[in-house]
């Protein structure tokens, strides 16, 4: 049998959507964890946080100044002080020990504890103490209720405060702790492989040399998974050996909850990883009606989701943005979007695509307007790093004109 | 002396733009440090990355396929192949040893270096071995340097790839390890200490009791200022104890780069931490014309910044995004600026403000249109767990009418 059977080319070209639609059918966010509530800030919500307590659980005030009663202050001016007998303090956690009768008054500090019997602050610059501090004279009335903050005025006992599927803000995560939750339980953060492969990959690190070259990819999908939320992420660079990969790849599938495989994702004999995903699980897409990254693949092995992902960086970048950024995401609880910031600008020259597949074209915004970058295969890393963003062309579009409105996503 | 003199007031309220303007003044980015290029993705770079060698070293095929001199192969056709003596083979990493002679191809793979003498690569579907391997015909023809990626295509030697104060990005950081820059030369990240006062104060992850409620402060500082880019937050809750938060602040500013305080900062007998800055160094900002928040002070212990925060958690947010957020970004070499995505709409009610101090308004986005939060006090942390983001009313502006444009910086 002559050897170029090994060229077989691509049963068929999938369609991206359908490659979507697979993974949003297939993919579910892991189970839930509990973190401790300093750590959940980022975190995805597994279960919305309902509040046990009132926050505060007391009235406070809300002024430096007296705890009265506000009707005893009515009338009072400069001329006309009140006089109250001035019976202690309260401080943020020193509540005053006792009850504040008719003529009386405890000093407060913001946020300490209303004294019971006190209905209201009258603020210190409107105060006089006297005596010694033993009495206090009050300049000016203040309505009962006046500068106390109820009871549960942040938060009432009960209220719903977050919804499960709620990726948490700083303050977010503030109000878990405020209420007491101290260990909110939030969706497990996936677990990524990353396995590069190629005989002529050097570490980064080091500088390549000969016919060897440096493997980037590893480096650009690591930094793109920690982006998406991805726990940890291991890297593992291995020679073009079939029973080696094989050996790696089971092994990655059985600890990781996504695997990436670098390279060798094509048609070619030196091209393992297709045949293997297949071997140990099964490959439902091989080859995407999109460019770059047409021979992307996605598979599943021991039911975890593997990405095989073209050797050109570009298309590497490309097949993650396009597929594993989004199962990643899924897999953490996010939305499986595009994190990217987007822009809508016109087009300051045409952009061109084929109708039935996909671009993914690197541009500049230059003067507040989109162009292509001139130089732009696949192999050429330099293009991303000029390009600010990516545009998205869809399939039954043969582009946009100049002029036209495009969305840019920003890098 | 009565008391109440201790209610002494601010002498002057700063404008947030004189407090900007001094950060600016006295802040510069941290020294520069080398990192291990698969861990300088997101860091900023000190020096600029200009690159060595040319990437790829070597001229390469684009094409599994056949090298061989393009112009043997004119004229050839299925029905008139060419026939070629069949060399031997070169696949990425494993360069064909020797030189291509007239006559001559050897097999290639995509990535891998073109032979010496060959100039083109004959597309692998476009050709067929015979003589178990011996030799193989060219059925079309291919011009000289066709699916020959070029030495220097991705980058040439000399090329300034990279400019001192990016950020990297996943293939920026791709692109350092592809040229053999192994540790790029980034701006330190700030170490960050946030230092929490207040006897009433539980550790977040404690059920909030009597007088007591739970730090929230601490947490939203630490994940904001995560956001921002320090390094670690170091977290310490001390009661309201004058010498205690003395020595620790001290401490803090000796080992830290930026210095957080939260609670404490007004002018009341228990707000230690503004006459501590003074003494310890210098407190040049206290109190500020904006709302809420104006209780806020900046100031400088042994040369690093120190930030007074409000302990009401709205105004402890907002500090951090004026003031905090800025130096701490500044210090990493970051820009400025707030990092929130932005978008501009409507406002559905008026957004009320006062001129002479700025405002920060949180609010929500219903239907595509900006309303305020109705219950907005700095001490319901729950309103900005509620909003969607914040509006900055600047300090001429008497706020924004019902129908105006507002742009929300989004949370």
């Amino acid at each position: 049998m002559p050897r170029d059977v090994r060229m077989r080319g691509f049963e068929r070209r999938h369609d991206v959507d359908e490659v979507l639609r697979l993974l949003d059918a297939r993919l579910a966010p892991l189970p839930a964890e509990e973190v401790p509530v300093d750590r959940a800030a980022g975190r995805v919500l597994a279960r919305g946080v309902v509040s046990a307590v009132d926050v505060p659980g007391f009235d406070r005030s809300a002024m430096d100044g007296y705890a009265l009663r506000g009707e005893e202050t009515f009338g009072a001016t400069t001329y006309a002080p009140r006089t109250f007998s001035l019976r202690g303090e309260a401080r943020p956690g020193h509540p005053f020990d006792g009850a504040v009768g008719p003529g009386e008054a405890v000093r407060v500090m913001t946020g300490a504890p209303i004294p019971t019997g006190a209905d209201a602050v009258c603020r210190a610059e409107v105060a006089r103490e006297e005596d010694d501090g033993a009495t206090v004279l009050i300049l000016e009335p203040v309505s009962p209720r006046k500068n106390v903050g109820a009871r549960g005025e942040d938060v009432r006992a009960g209220t719903a405060l977050l919804d499960a599927g709620r990726r948490l803000r700083p303050q977010d995560a503030g109000l878990c702790a405020s209420v007491g939750e101290g260990r909110p339980s939030v969706v497990r953060r996936p677990r990524v492989a990353v396995l590069v492969t190629g005989d002529e990959l050097l570490p980064p690190g080091e500088a390549p040399s000969g016919a060897r070259i440096v493997d980037s990819n590893s480096l650009v999908l690591a930094a793109l998974a920690r982006r998406d939320g991805a726990a940890d992420v291991e890297v593992e660079r291995l020679r073009d050996d079939r029973s080696l990969v094989r050996a790696r790849l089971a092994a990655a599938a059985a600890r990781a909850d996504v695997v990436l495989v670098s390279g060798g994702s094509s048609v070619g004999t030196e091209d393992h990883a297709p045949t293997l995903v297949a071997e140990l699980g099964e490959l439902p897409v091989h080859g995407v009606a999109m460019r770059p990254s047409s021979p992307a693949g996605v598979g599943f092995v021991d039911g975890r989701p593997v990405f095989l992902v073209p050797g050109n960086p570009v298309s590497c970048l490309c097949a993650y943005e396009f597929f594993a950024g989004p199962a990643i995401r899924r897999l953490g609880g996010r939305p499986m979007d595009w994190p990217h910031r987007r822009v809508t600008l016109p087009a300051r020259r045409k952009l061109v695509s084929q109708v039935g597949r996909v671009d993914y074209v690197r541009v500049r915004i230059v003067d507040g307007a989109v162009e292509p970058l001139a130089v732009a295969g696949a192999s050429i890393l330099s293009s991303t790093v000029r390009a600010d963003g990516a545009v998205v062309i869809e399939r039954d579009s043969e582009g946009i004109e100049e002029g036209g409105e495009v969305e840019v996503r920003l890098y």
